[in-house]
């Protein structure tokens, strides 16, 4: 029996919805193992690029550490890689946190914060160039479902934080639960991190 | 050009994150097509099965008709079969809107409604018979992806929601405006409504 892990993700407005509901659905299957907590800037509501509004659980000043970090993508990370406050606060976290994980444009973040400075890592196939303009002591790896090096795990753009997800839950829980929540959410998980067919769709190999 | 729809999405307690979520980042990357609203009974919050709270947009007094109608599955909904108001409200906005949708579980609410008397639909592979069960009505199809008649579109669990809204998004905006969406979010869309391995591995075929 595992220890019960607490996740923090890191929301701001204009944040993309699939990047934080997709993974949580993931970790949501495996309640005795995750405990799922919505944090920002500020308390009250943060609304995403879609419209749809959710409500934070903590704002940073009385956020706990977390266990595990997920940091979403979305237009917002245009601006808040300029927001010294979400750097400095990710920073804290990262040192302590066990798991530091990103979807899609959230490693923008990470690497402005230079959390992933001497890392590997990858991002949006659409916002690669901006994204990699954040930092230049990351190695980027233009093509990758995702990219683990150590206890960071980055993913390509949206989608790509599912299969990222239940690559973590296989590194905490094992690859059968992984593969039990798959089938739970009748999804089907694409396991191979150097599957990424996108990265030629948009001309980056 | 074709008109803005609205798309009414309807939460209650213990909704399943991804059976809101994965379709409603389809729909918001053509945002210039669809209106997203969330309503719910009453106003405030509703909890997800999972623990994030959504904000509600309009309770069901206050809500206009909309154009499309998405109902999520969850825990939640095996206690919402036996709730009226909810019943009679997906009866009045079903009559009207142009598109009726249900992700997983959510076709036991459109079922009990009586909503789906004589058409095909499908559901959650591991909750088959608890839906079916709701209606004998419904001609229940084992192995989909999803259940497209006229109107009405009904999908496997939780992530067959991507694929059936991508099917109800290459109906209304074109085949070519669907592909482009699951390119922009790195999703390998399952175009193939036959497409279901999850029905022979929970033993329905």
């Amino acid at each position: 029996m595992t220890a019960k892990r607490s996740i923090g993700v890191i929301l701001f407005n204009d944040f993309e919805l699939l990047d934080v509901f997709g993974p949580l659905e993931m970790y949501g299957m495996a309640p005795e193992s995750f405990d799922i907590h919505l944090v920002a800037q500020s308390g009250g509501q943060v609304v995403s690029r879609q419209g749809p509004k959710s409500v934070v659980d903590h704002e940073f000043a009385a956020a706990p550490q977390f266990d595990l970090l997920l940091v979403p993508g979305g237009k917002g990370t245009r601006s808040e890689v300029d927001n010294p406050i979400i750097l400095d606060w990710l920073c804290t976290q990262s040192k302590n946190a066990e798991y530091v994980t990103s979807v899609c444009t959230g490693s923008a973040l990470l690497a402005r914060a230079g959390i992933l400075d001497g890392l590997g890592a990858t991002t949006n196939k659409r916002a690669f160039e901006w994204v990699a303009s954040q930092s230049g002591e990351v190695s980027w790896e233009k093509q990758a479902r995702w990219v683990e090096d150590g206890k960071f795990f980055t993913s390509s753009g949206v989608s790509a934080g599912m299969d990222m997800s239940l690559a973590v839950i296989a590194r905490i829980l094992g690859r059968d639960a992984a593969e039990q929540i798959a089938i739970w959410t009748e999804y089907e998980w694409h396991s191979d991190a150097g599957w990424d067919p996108f990265a030629k769709i948009h001309g980056l190999v």
